[in-house]
């Protein structure tokens, strides 16, 4: 174990920012996109239930296509690897059956023996009334909250994508037809020398208000 | 700028699990206390805007109230610090206001100068059939992810808890009463040596089953 130190940690979250202008010569080595992709891989989520798959996008033709559904912003183009982040679409019992059967392969028990387990996850979230794809919405967003973090502490810049047309994505990348449903997209590679807005201070509130010690 | 190898961010990432059981006499301490906290203020968001607030329970009187809220689960009894996530409930034009004043002073620009970046947030978020709770929730959930990251980074352990009763949270740590409600909490501090789901392999589907390249 081998740990960051404070200072580290805290200093490359203040660089990094919403890169708004990526350089596109400069490409993520495949060594730090090993990482980057285990980020998305070990993120944390409800349950363990990882309702989600990641689409990475480098083929330039196909990236090229991407601006015009994304409010003609040019980061899915000039980045190095665009993440398409996208959750099971009205995730049911079967998915929470593949769940089950990987943790018993991996804990090396019978799944028999995590039938209580299964029980309390199908009841939590299979109701009628739950918003599943919301849930699976929310999880993706700590996916996406993990990589920006990891990426930021590689001195990878990254730009987080909401104003995108989910549905153009879906079609043009395959996603829907294979039951997944495109959430949020993020733009990763290495800021451009004149983005300007590298150089902006960083907006935030002031510590105080938006922390309460209790 | 220090960067971490990213062997560092991948070792860190897998000796992360979601903690069931905290030591309760080994607290975090100050200086990595203040990292944590600003990993929190510095979490990305959607336009910058910060939809939330962070209550940070470490009063011992307060934490032995918390697990009969949450499902009878110890965490927030036995951990260090117990981070509850709180969106602004039903933000509206005042907390955009409130934004555009900050940047303006950030960046030492008038206000009026920020009029059309305030009229697109407007728009996007202020219709009426806008959902604009989930919103802030989501934004609220890439601040967990991050904090979790930045956590693991440094060899502090957390457990994400969203089977929490939020509206008793809310009441008893009097978060609604200034105009915020509970999303998600998060336990931080660090593992009890006999926890055993310590020792359990990390669970994740196959890399080629969530991962798809284009």
């Amino acid at each position: 174990m081998s740990l960051v130190p404070g200072h580290t940690v805290q200093a490359q979250l203040q660089w990094r920012y919403a890169t708004k202008k990526f350089d596109p010569s400069r490409k993520i080595s495949e060594s730090d996109w090993q990482v980057l992709e285990q980020s998305l891989v070990l993120s944390p989520s409800s349950f363990g239930l990882q309702p989600w798959k990641f689409f990475i996008v480098t083929n330039p033709e196909v990236k090229a296509q991407l601006p015009a559904m994304s409010w003609r912003q040019n980061q899915p183009h000039d980045c190095s690897h665009m993440v398409v982040f996208a959750i099971r679409d009205k995730m049911g019992a079967e998915h929470i059956d593949r769940f089950v059967a990987r943790t018993a392969e991996v804990h090396g028990v019978p799944p028999e023996s995590l039938a209580g387990f299964r029980k309390m996850m199908v009841g939590s979230l299979l109701k009628e009334t739950f918003p599943i794809n919301e849930w699976a919405t929310r999880q993706v967003y700590i996916a996406l909250g993990q990589f920006m973090a990891c990426a930021a502490m590689m001195g990878i810049d990254t730009c987080p994508m909401e104003g995108i047309d989910c549905a153009k994505y879906d079609d043009i990348l395959g996603i829907s037809a294979q039951g997944f449903a495109t959430s949020v997209a993020c733009a990763a590679g290495y800021r451009a020398a004149d983005d300007k807005y590298a150089v902006l201070p960083k907006v935030r509130f002031l510590t105080e208000d938006v922390v309460q010690e209790i």
